[in-house]
């Protein structure tokens, strides 16, 4: 298993790391990770911005090359019934991974934080974990699931008007009727006007589609993009389907990419 | 050293080998592969419709990988002269191999075809070859240079009228006065006007300067762009740069694909 990246931020106190490898070894190093965090981090002393119900908070297990979405499926639940037996912490199951409609949202899970679940978990029949004990101890409750790449792209636009960012949000993100796989918030970021996106499935709601929609958007505004700029990694597919889609290339097959020839 | 493709065309009477290997056995295969051509390949018998002055007609080198033009040089240079002195046959150098600067193209370099070279060359001293003997036998004369990737990209027009497509293709190819590293042909295709393309060096001339003025020449006739097709294979790297300007995607860095951090 490889560490491909951390990012950590004081404000929010909290760590993502990305790591990389073959599922069953994966399994075996979130298991010992979450572990580490439940024996070194105390939910009752943490204090962040962003919201977490446990020492270890969230983990996707998103599929790369010949791992499907299915495959991760399973080891999500695999982890999540050895961490819920063998370290006595809640476990949720969410997003493609989740045992109920009603928990495949993050943001749901976490509602309340580690000090509301606190209250409700034993308590709630709906906050029951799906694996181990209606109890939670200092390393809090973890959210386990599967899910496809997101990817964390942002939209400048030709003005300072945040107010133009956050209508053009509303107008494309899925929550107000707009694309089915954004996640969108318009935000001033260094004097400029930024709609700020997660792509949480490229393959079923491309960029191009976002962006130019946000074009159109901001055209109503009489304003235009700017520039547009990518926060973390993208899977070499979504870039290719947007060169493909603007070029307007019809006839276009992966095998057609010399590097990929090469590798064959 | 790997054989990555073979076009074969009765009407060219003609074969397209690309084979991909380390630079020295790429040399050691070339210079069997001209030799095989020599012996089996009399020019004197040869019909068809593609120019040709050689058994083996043209070996263009092209860097992959870490190798750089510099390096194709080098190669040219070097099977130039071991294919002229060990095999007796005529070797002009072009494009960036080229010794002289009115041997850069390669159409420069077939004129008059071999029949044509056969009656000029030991008698006119611009056609001395760069290595070999300043005689002409049936296995005629091989080119040998370096070159960039060469994309063949062709665009389809939302009209049939061909006559379009030739204005285009005249507006958008360096030889007429438009973009550097764009040959551009005018056809009917399948009752569709298409501007043909060959992209001679896709970092100088990206594909989407080529498909937008394409696209803006269209639009003075009151037509568009309707798809567009590749032929054979293109370097990854020239679809991210298409993405990449579409995009308006600023930050940019070849470390943000995912593919590529795990291949590190």
């Amino acid at each position: 298993v490889r560490l491909l990246d951390i990012e950590s931020d004081a404000d929010h106190n909290r760590s993502v790391y990305t790591l990389v490898g073959p599922p069953d070894d994966m399994v075996a190093a979130m298991f010992d990770a979450i572990g580490t965090a439940a024996a070194r981090i105390d939910l009752n002393e943490h204090r962040g911005e962003h919201p977490r119900i446990g020492a270890t908070d969230v983990v996707p297990f998103v599929p790369l090359r010949g791992t499907t979405m299915d495959d991760c499926v399973a080891l999500a639940r695999k982890l999540g019934r050895q961490v819920g037996e063998e370290l006595g912490i809640p476990v949720y199951l969410y997003e493609a991974a989740a045992a109920r409609p009603d928990r495949t949202n993050l943001a749901d899970l976490r509602r309340g934080e580690y000090e509301g679940l606190k209250q409700e978990i034993a308590s709630n029949p709906d906050r029951r974990p799906d694996f181990g004990p209606a109890e939670l101890g200092p390393a809090g409750a973890t959210v386990i699931g599967a899910r496809p790449f997101l990817i964390a792209y942002n939209v400048y636009l030709t003005t300072g008007d945040v107010e133009i960012a956050r209508k053009i949000a509303k107008a494309i993100r899925h929550s107000a009727g707009g694309l089915r796989y954004v996640k969108a918030l318009g935000l001033s970021v260094q004097g400029k006007a930024q709609v700020s996106m997660n792509l949480t499935d490229f393959r079923q709601t491309p960029i191009h589609a976002a962006v130019e929609m946000i074009r159109r958007e901001a055209a109503r505004y009489g304003v235009g993009v700017e520039s547009s700029e990518l926060i973390g990694m993208i899977p070499q597919q979504a870039l290719l389907d947007a060169a493909v889609w603007y070029l307007q290339l019809d006839n276009f097959e992966t095998r057609m990419i010399l590097e990929n020839r090469l590798s064959e």
